[in-house]
């Protein structure tokens, strides 16, 4: 088997580089290692930046987002009862759009199968070969035998556990990490959602709001890194959610049944470089975002960006130059979304080993952006547009 | 002995508040510990923020200060080679003003006594009395005599080692504190400084190049907290400094001949509520910020006004409304100042601890701050104008 592009992972990642591709003229083929109906339940962050809507729609695939995601022109953040309200279109001039990752990653695919191009589901990368001569290859198992598929470039958009990165030799990739005892405990609930994306920071901990339909709410704690879904029954979710938004008498947050429940550990991850060889890395293969800030799916999509016009320059020139400042030309973005993403992860959770000084610092913070439009702009430019790319 | 305010200690703090008090026609005694002339040879920061140079103006003591002191409209980060220009004017609308803290209170000292009135140097607080009734005492030794002062209110602005603070009982004032393992050493040297305040953050460390006059620079290096003098001969200060600040060539900081050395430890400290009876608490005695920002004078200045606001209306209206309500007006303003002195203390320093992802976030964050101008501004106006008080 033999295509330009191999690409190992169907996440938005590897769906948008195969879309961009194909759109200048390059085939590829996708392995994913889970089946489809898998890829299309896993639940993530919905909160697009305008540099993800534009290329979805660039690539004539952003219909149903425009028609069914909503249009988002605030960010809250709460403390000590105050509320800190970012007018993101007064601020920055843009806005965000909520439309679930779940179901960006339903659209490529069907756009993706439509078209008739490859996607090979349960097809489990087992090795790379041959990632520093001309033509490297994926081992894979699929339909119970091995195979192999050659290519030109392989791109690497199967995770933190894929098998990519860790096909680079040990010590040529860097890994950077901090790691937190706090996790989000995510659910789903039929309840109409409030107005605008709301962060807390309350004394019990971190809670946020947010929504995935008028009738959807996407609501998430903080929680210990070892807790369990069975520790939260419904009703200790929402009393919980209550008191640390604030909501004091339950009037302003509307209940409704939970239908889906997740639980994810934060983590900040950077492998740099994001490349070895043929094998160009993009997405969470090589840089995991705490999730405050929802930038997971928008870096994924900057880096594949990236890539997408290095490979495109490679065929067109016959020169590897731009493929081999892949990881230049997306590092520095990388590393400021990451810093983005961690800097309201600690000005927004509860650390238990903070002193009260460490307290005390936080709520200042948060005391001075509620009045400081300097300090409210900096947080709307860097959630709206962190992760912008020029083409 | 008998006054209306009994103020212990002849820093910024207790000077600035006799003179504020005086405008209002209210008398004050100033004892002070030590003698004038080391009083007076303290060497401290020198960047006066608006607010400052307003006050200093409004009490027709600020014509020196107008005439020697330098108008500072840039603040600048280095950092991998790079340099951030803080335009302050550009982003605030106003500039700080270079004028040696030392320099400050000698006008104000020279003007307390050609008007005639009390400052005893010499003269030790040793303990307060009756702090919970109408007539609080300071007794204090001076001339080899045991002495009380009697007065309806006592200020105390004797710095964070003073006799005040520790005179309201045990538990009534929370502590917040952090310190820090490093620590400036300070130069004064006969040599032109370069054109703007300078911050560097080099990986073997901060150094900052700053000035008091147009011949006289004030430099500083991060050095170990247990570090001393006698390891810094001139030519290893130099050229650490030289290196710190990217000056490879050595052709863009001046040397010259060093005059005066000290080394202070950093810390950040707050102490909650700043009164307890008629005692009513002002600059280090309550706080105590790290030089990063240069808020230390700043910070007192706008604590004693405030203070004495609050004593005026105390005489006019006999009421102690305003003075029960000094440390709430005070105290948002003190978390804001010692956070961003804290802030601009963890951006700017090398911390042995740092994981190398700490260290890629500090260069992530002066890399968005080098692009941004939300970022810059939010920066310069907390440098200008964060101890800004209505009066």
């Amino acid at each position: 088997m033999r295509t330009q592009v191999g690409i190992v992972g169907a996440g938005p990642a590897g769906l948008f580089l195969s879309h961009l591709l194909k759109q200048r003229g390059i085939e590829s083929v996708i392995l994913e290692s889970r089946s489809r109906a898998h890829v299309e339940a896993r639940v993530r962050a919905g909160v697009l930046e305008a540099g993800t809507i534009d290329t979805l729609n660039a690539l004539g695939l952003g219909e149903r987002m425009m028609r069914e995601g909503m249009v988002d022109d605030g960010l809250d953040m709460r403390f000590r009862g105050r509320n800190i309200h970012l007018d993101l279109p007064g601020l920055t001039g843009r806005s965000v759009r909520i439309y679930g990752q779940l179901e960006v990653v339903k659209d490529l695919i069907a756009a993706r199968l439509a078209a008739g191009d490859p996607i090979l589901f349960e097809a489990e990368a087992t090795h790379l070969d041959d990632l520093t001569v001309t033509r490297p290859s994926i081992h894979f198992r699929h339909d119970g035998k091995n195979k192999i598929l050659d290519c030109d470039v392989i791109a690497g958009c199967d995770g933190f556990h894929g098998v990519c990165r860790a096909s680079a030799p040990e010590g040529v990739i860097q890994t950077y990490t901090r790691n937190y005892d706090f996790a989000w405990l995510g659910v789903l609930a039929k309840a109409p959602p409030i107005a605008d994306m709301t962060y807390t920071n309350h004394d019990r901990g971190f809670a946020l709001c947010s929504r995935r339909s008028s009738s959807i709410s996407r609501l998430y704690l903080q929680v210990p890194a070892e807790d369990d879904h069975a520790n939260w029954s419904d009703a200790r979710f929402w009393d919980e959610l209550h008191t640390r938004m604030f909501d004091e008498n339950r009037s302003e947050i509307q209940e409704g049944e939970i239908f889906q429940r997740d639980l994810a550990v934060l983590r900040s991850y950077i492998a740099s470089p994001m490349q070895y060889g043929r094998l160009y890395l993009a997405g969470d293969a090589v840089h995991i975002v705490p999730p405050a800030g929802a930038k997971g799916l928008n870096m994924a999509v900057a880096d594949v960006r990236i890539m997408a016009r290095a490979i495109a320059a490679f065929y067109e020139t016959g020169s590897s130059d731009a493929l081999d400042r892949y990881t230049h030309d997306c590092i520095d973005r990388v590393w400021r979304t990451i810093r983005f993403s961690v800097y309201l992860t600690d000005l927004l959770h509860r650390f238990d080993e903070h002193s009260p000084f460490q307290r005390g610092m936080q709520m200042a913070e948060l005391d001075y952006i509620a009045q400081s439009e300097a300090a409210q702009r900096l947080i709307a430019e860097q959630y709206v547009m962190l992760s912008d790319v020029r083409d």
